[in-house]
């Protein structure tokens, strides 16, 4: 059993998820390849840093994120600070020789993606990028279904992600909003899952075209905090806001397939309505996050008078969730998705082998985020290759 | 109480379904401003017509359907004949100063659909379009609430309409798949009801964006029958189709809502999937035809800890059940929504008030096809203005 | 093709049913061995009773019920009256050799159903019993599922029916909640039909236990009117209900299987709340009258990883449907049940040959309804036999 | 903050599960006022044990659990045995002085559990029994709502836990199927949880009748092992069933409430079916653990056609949810039900202050196990208070 230490940076909600869910990795799949040490946190303030270190576990903390990426008891650097900072970070990582952790989306452009992409690949070092609604054990059934030809071929996606926690024209200005630091709304904080999954599931998008809305303009700028649950003071200033709330896109796959990728972040009423009906010549399925743990199966070849959807709750028999439960429709929840990627990672650094959603992956991701930005500012169908860079010439 | 006599174009399936309706329009209501009676009806074949007139109750038959047009004792002319013959039917019957009763699509293109217009609204005429999943109370009671302001003001349209009655390669021929019979494929024969439903709850479409695909690209020749269960000898020939099998769509409302719909004939699992989900900013409404009774309603000023979608059944409180039952959640069927529409139009004639949707909006549905059918042509964003014709000029 | 001449007493809302529904059976069904005639029909008030003769094209009416009874031109004999006169009438109904049609529950006692299926056996006249929802084919395909052993042996039934209508303690006192013209309350009214399914699914009852309670005691005395939505004057007198809100029961069956049957008039958000789930050795049913369109469906049998309950929507493949229409899926509603039922009455007399469920099946049921009520009263587990009468004796 | 240290005495799958509980109390509470300390485990085999000690982190390891009773350093014994070993480790940690956390049911018999009452409530040391489903944010929201008279008076309670993990005749025998080692078979197993939502939403249960029925009479022996997927070698003997697979019963409550709980084993197409529907003169609530973050609510006082269950996803105002995520609908599982158990019981005793479900409770619980077994036994209803013990005399 090898000891994979983990260098974190960033400790808001997703260094916590990830701090959390490497404590349980070795709870949960007991003796593996890999065992996670949580070795050093980096974050911008010394007197909350300490005690979160020290509430997670961490044997060191540092105000320098540079210390971490340095640092040589540090095998995976893991990035969790807002969309911006990911490139400069994941370089700095990748060019140490440090196997990358990071969270999605990987950059706030295709371009600094595809740096992040070259880093690691010069480098030779492992990398996975946190679509963690990935590891429920759903989509890897899903994705061995269709990858066996059990659906035929696939003729239709439509993926949405809605939720609509910036629903209230309340809720105050948040980076989230902000073109420099988040780059896209809806698309590049939300879509982009439904992306990941369009991408597992149906494979490669070709070109695309779309339409997006930005429905509440300006939000009041917040005394302080930024989470969800922000408040701002009365008689605060306001700030327009920068990015859509909502997008809606077409998109056509180099398999043929077609399809729709919606999402709202004004949603009312969807709280993780992140899901996708995949319909193909011989069979479809259904998913709901706020049903994570159920796939719905429909299979032409059932005799007539017994065609119809399947409710599958998840079980054994689905990658992934064996380690947790014996017995299927016993209820996983997010954070169980956040331990297995986190032992998917610690088990591929472990066993020195590469894994996926990687960078190359995740630049992919933001190839289509970009040409559907462009599509929308345009007004027209974007190939995803007009953003081609560099890393993607054969080699 | 009226007589209101019934002049009957085409004995298919959609004619079966009007005579039906018609019979039990004063079973259901009772007595009303306006009883139908089944006039006439013509159709092709003399063989098969008189019986079928026999079983249907009608008083006379025909094989020449001007006959219907020109006689002097029937007060609407009812067209169920294939979409190509709409037009000229429709005109015919306008100019001869009957009222029009017509299935939806109104016409195969919105050129023909604009000349039903001029002639209906020259003639003074009273018309509806059968667009019978509008007739749901469901719809009247979403109409009722997006009118209100309930949802305050609608963001987001999706709206889906998918079936797989042509999924299985092995399905033939029909006149659906024939460019010149059937105008555009799965966009004319299924999305127009979800055009319709977007006109209605949301609003005029002012430009549309979209794709579409055909993925069954010939199909054997039938022997004999053109109905869905038609069979095709062994050994026949193959014919190409030559329209889409799937039809994605972008679209924006003139009240700035923006929205999606979709549709497919080969959409595997889906039997009657006819549906939407409209986001407000105070509200949001989800529906599917398949559970027709019910409808689910989220209010955003619900309290907070009580927020959720809430699945109502039809019953008296919403428009056109209580004619059927007293209590809500007892059944209504495909066919009710039917008489609750042969209701609205006897109801409308004996009064001699014009009634919705009239051919007017059917045209507008006809614009918005046309406008989708060019964008997946031409690639690009198609404004729905750009098939405006002369009945859209102020008069 | 024999013209089949019904003699309706009753012209409540189960009247205007049973109308409706011989109405429609030639226009549905097409040519079929019998075609039901609207030969005459009787209630009290002669002044209402005319006009409705007219608006559901009966030949000719009468104040007098025994004339229907006596008629030579009519064939069946149709009784929609208050549960407590089937009886009389339907005795003599078939003493004077007409077959029998009969609203459920056939009795308010198993005494007097006993007389009933005596009077029918001894005449030798085909019956029908009115447990309408057993014709949707939702139930015609669990009973073939079943009976074909799909679902190997039936462990466990559990049955509901629960409605809302008295839920509130303003609505008026009605028939239903007298002894004497009612019989027992929910469990008769209701609760009939789920002791119908579990019959025609399961099979027979042998033993039950039951509790019941009445949680509304007293309502008011309406002025007139005596259906769902009658109201009562302020300051009226109020009476005491006589039978139970909610009756709940334990049941055992002849082969083996066991289960619960529960019922609520006050099932406060429950509209139509009919339904069952099923538990056999290989596989399980689950049915809600809410959603009577769709059957669940669970095979032991499935892959282990793609085992779940799936939603089949009912369509052409399911007994009864195909006359509706040619695609599943497209929704029956209420009446059409009750077409259905029409229609297999008036084959059943056209051709000569008996039908289900008849006389003696609703005898069964209201043994079964009096074990419970009885072993309400006195608190312990009663045999369903201790109801046999002569007619349970083999001949 | 107050180290609480924790002697745990089994290391099956509940002890597996109470260790990762205990681990991530402080990762997702932060700083409360105690903190659980792995102290020392317990368990037969000590050459599995040590490992597995270290695994989960646990300071030291024994194989005589009263040396985790007597050990100085341990504030809670935390008992996660078979069932027939409950009482007398508990009464044992009771005399010791130790608090107690003991898996469900409290014992294999009423009068057992009637003796670890005696013995906690002469001791005065906090228990907490582990009925873990009640943990979930959705029960303490019902509870609120009905605490709070939102749903009016409970008229009745349906409540059922069915799994299938039994139903394939080829699983072997388990210490389950044993009556010596486990008391009752699906109705303690499984029935003991809905009994605890019972309890915890409508009352005290007062009398009780019920059925049974064992339809596996024997299986297989199995070689080793006694997990659920045990397997059984070829040919090895067979072992009589000597508990029932399904129980139903009918229950009346104090306060007036009526209503059935019933449990399968052998629930062919049942995951984790635990759920109720409870009935109130204002509102109804429906729940099931296989959608565990969903709660359906009905409110009669809602206007009337916009009446209906609405689907309520837990979020941070629901008591236990906000300390994982400040979002609705961010899925929960299983696990973090028994994260919020855990919590409850270190901050209970941190604080020195009882909490529920505590020892007397689960006694309750058995005491109405007891009775159904005992009215299914003797064919009769049976009052809870027959299985009263002095701990119920008032003091």
């Amino acid at each position: 059993m090898t000891e994979i230490r983990i260098g974190l940076i960033g400790t808001g909600g997703m260094g916590k998820a990830h701090a959390t869910a490497f404590h349980n990795v070795p709870l949960v799949f007991g003796p593996e390849p890999g065992r996670p040490i949580l070795e050093i946190v980096a974050d911008v303030e010394a007197a909350a840093l300490e005690q979160w270190a020290g509430a997670f576990g961490f044997a060191r903390w540092t105000t320098d994120w540079r210390a971490v990426v340095a640092d040589p008891a540090v095998a995976v650097v893991d990035i969790t600070t807002p969309n911006h900072l990911h490139a400069e970070m994941a370089i700095a990582a990748a060019q140490a020789g440090k196997h990358l952790y990071c969270e999605k989306p990987l950059a706030t452009t295709s371009a600094d993606a595809a740096r992040i992409v070259a880093a690691v690949e010069q480098a030779g070092v492992i990398s996975l990028v946190g679509f963690n609604y990935l590891r429920n054990p759903a989509q890897a059934f899903a994705r061995q279904l269709i990858a066996a030809g059990e659906l035929g071929e696939i003729t239709l996606f439509r993926g949405v992600f809605d939720q609509d926690f910036l629903a209230d024209p309340e809720v105050p200005f948040s980076w989230r909003l902000d073109r420099g630091l988040a780059g896209t709304g809806a698309l590049g904080d939300l879509g982009s899952h439904t992306i990941a999954f369009a991408q597992v599931l149906v494979g490669e998008i070709t070109e695309v075209c779309g339409l997006n809305a930005t429905r509440i303009h300006d939000r009041v700028v917040p005394a302080g905090g930024s989470g969800y649950a922000a408040k701002a003071a009365s008689g605060a200033a306001r700030r327009a806001v920068e990015n859509e709330d909502i997008a809606e896109c077409l998109v056509r796959f180099a398999n043929g397939a077609v399809g729709t990728i919606g999402t709202s972040r004004i949603g009312v009423g969807r709280k993780l309505a992140l899901g996708y009906e995949i319909q193909g010549t011989r069979g479809s399925l259904v998913y709901t996050q706020e049903r994570m743990n159920e796939l719905q199966l429909y299979r032409h070849s059932d005799p007539e008078r017994e065609r119809g959807y399947k409710t599958i709750y998840i079980g054994p028999e689905h990658p992934g969730y064996k380690a947790f439960f014996g017995l299927a429709g016993i209820g996983l929840g997010y954070n169980d998705q956040k331990i297995i990627e986190a032992h998917a990672l610690t088990t591929a650094v472990a066993l020195g082998r590469l894994v996926q959603p990687d960078v190359r992956f995740a630049y992919q991701v933001n190839k289509v985020i970009d040409a559907v930005d462009l599509a929308c500012q345009e007004r027209r169908w974007v190939r995803v290759s007009e953003f081609d860079t560099a890393v993607d010439q054969p080699q």
